[in-house]
């Protein structure tokens, strides 16, 4: 029937002997993706069905008011992205910025840098206000820069991944009403998790991920945005200037007209709505004071080994620790041992703190008693194998 | 611990008789997505590992050489996009297209109106050939357009699956080639299911998406590119104006370098591997030969019961038949009663064609003689239930 001549090189020949897929199991423990529920990978396995099918229809309404009490809001726009984390992030930038408009931005780790080359990317005039990686702002330094600067947007990251600092962020909303300023927050590491109020908080665009919190693989990203938000954005003077992510076209689907946008994946919206199921009956409160306390234990075993905590106590992030890598480990080693031999995945520092730290995650399904037990009891029985002085140093 | 008061409306009580996610089994004979091979969906719900663990690494690797073979093509920068089809359709405009820069979309359907409607928002200098939904052009025209016009880029969809047309595209790349033109295509309902020859074709930018030809679910969309569209991205003057989407970054990911950009949706990207490893299996030459059988019985078959066809049949898609609905039939009631009472999706027309075609798919796991027999068999029984008038039609 065709005459068209395969490229050799390529031919099923080359491919075929590759065996059926498969990866190694793994308890992971860095800092993201963590361990997806069994249900949620069930759930996730089910077959496709349509993206306008009555039943998915059903689904889709169900995930939005799983992730309105998730999220602790009543917003109407309240949706998952079709993408990672970082496509929620750019949502919450090139739908809310027009050209030359102010974005500030508060940046003390990685993901704040993104924002910034974000926001550049869409024109804003942005301005920082910096901080080192591992340290919190203020209130009264945030309160100060939004009054000065009157930005139309202050945008700043909960939950740091990159260097392990919880940022308080009770009162800004406030400022940034009374300030004609939208309150944008990065919840990536806090959804789920964490303590986070949008509505109390007065948040007016947040976003966050399915990987972590959630419990789910990564590929959506849940989004949120105040009834203010959604008065700016209908009030743009241009077309949102990113199609897949212009949140005027995924209201026509998400809302009530359910107006085809893109096909969406469907799959990874069966999981999605398992894990925040799997939330809403385990409870927010329980789920906030089951990281905590996990975090506390992880926090004092490490130091009981004599290891050194990179972020002061009092905004240190429980979801993900950052560990000071002693001087005489190398680090990439022992983290290598720990997966090759033990299957288990820390993460090595990001960015200003590469071989620096280690990060470890305690997230969703992973934030147990046993995962904490059974990391400690490894740092304490191998890590002196991996000193390249002394191994009483610690 | 924590003092917040839980938004009542939303607590958990009103939240947690939601069942365990189930979704009905439906045979997805629409416009997409199409069922998901059983082993792909195996793939799919392994547990995740970290995006820049080794093993993974390693399947990244395997997923574009994988990629390779089903496009025909030798290029480097060959991956799958974080997203769904309209994604990487994004991709293909972002990377490419700088301010004021001419490009020249033809259109014949819904899916080519999105490509001027993306080009329009990054502020390309658009031009449009517009032929009747349900026609495709000729060479003799494309060949006129691209002399006349001298587009920085042509873009063009090889499958519409609006309207049913498979566009021929044998030639356009050399006159492309010869009057410094990129020639991009949209190759969503036809990658890994009909002929397509990237590099014999001298396509320059191709995209695709996971849930037609590759049996897997929606949420991943193949890329590639040749060496000219990379030297046309590496001479860029502007940064390109979608972070997400940006290929230079993410080629840091999937090239060598294996530089961190987004956590990526490993679980998906487990699935693609296995749903292209199927491919190579079964081989390209007798992948193309199964779906235009397959099609052939459909369309002999529906003309066998009196129904006409949209497209004519030199140009007639066989992953997408559009069928005109008798004026003596409710298509939505139709429709309906197939989903509803046999558990399988046709597709609603698309925009112009909504309300007078139905959309019937037959595309990667989902094209074999058995759906092709049970589908023909209902149309013979159960249609003239649904005529207004008088079933003796047809």
């Amino acid at each position: 029937m065709t005459e068209a001549k395969l490229i050799s090189s390529l031919n099923e020949e080359n491919l075929s002997y590759l065996s059926k897929t498969y990866v190694p199991s793994r308890l992971l423990l860095g800092p993201g993706p963590s361990n997806a529920h069994p249900d949620v990978l069930k759930a996730l396995s089910l077959n496709p069905i349509g993206h306008l099918d009555e039943a998915y229809i059903t689904l889709m309404s169900e995930v939005q008011k799983l992730l309105r009490y998730t999220w602790q809001c009543n917003n109407r726009l309240t949706l998952p992205m079709s993408g990672t984390g970082s496509a929620a992030m750019e949502a919450s930038i090139a739908n809310f910025v027009e050209q030359g408009e102010r974005v500030l931005v508060a940046k003390n780790g990685y993901f704040g840098e993104r924002l910034v080359d974000m926001a550049t990317r869409y024109k804003a005039d942005v301005s920082v206000i910096d901080k080192k990686w591992g340290e919190s702002f203020s209130f009264e330094e945030i309160k100060y820069e939004i009054e000065t600067q009157k930005p139309a947007i202050f945008a700043i990251v909960h939950a740091e991944t990159s260097t392990g600092v919880l940022q308080p962020l009770d009162g800004i909303g406030e400022i940034c009403r009374k300030n004609n300023c939208l309150f944008l927050v990065d919840a990536v590491t806090s959804l789920g998790a964490l303590e986070l109020l949008i509505d109390k908080w007065e948040i007016d665009i947040a976003y966050s991920c399915s990987q972590k919190g959630l419990s789910c693989p990564p590929g959506l990203s849940p989004f949120t945005i105040s009834k203010r938000a959604e008065d700016k954005l209908s009030s743009r003077k241009s077309k949102v200037p990113n199609w897949y992510l212009d949140l005027s076209l995924l209201n026509k689907y998400w809302g009530s007209d359910r107006v085809y946008h893109h096909t969406a994946p469907v799959n990874m919206n069966f999981a999605i709505r398992e894990g925040l199921r799997l939330i809403a009956i385990e409870g927010l409160e329980n789920i906030w004071e089951r990281h905590n306390k996990n975090a506390i234990k992880l926090w004092r075993g490490l130091e009981n080994i004599g290891l050194e905590l990179h972020v002061s106590k009092d905004v240190r992030l429980p979801t993900l620790t950052t560990v000071k890598i002693p001087p005489s480990v190398d680090g990439d080693s022992f983290r290598n041992h720990l997966l090759n031999n033990f299957a288990i995945e820390i993460g090595n520092g990001l960015g200003d703190l590469s071989g620096k730290v280690w990060r470890i995650g305690l997230m969703g399904f992973n934030s147990t008693e046993e995962n904490v037990d059974r990391l400690l009891n490894l740092f304490d029985t191998e890590l002196k194998k991996f000193s390249i002085i002394d191994s009483s140093t610690f």
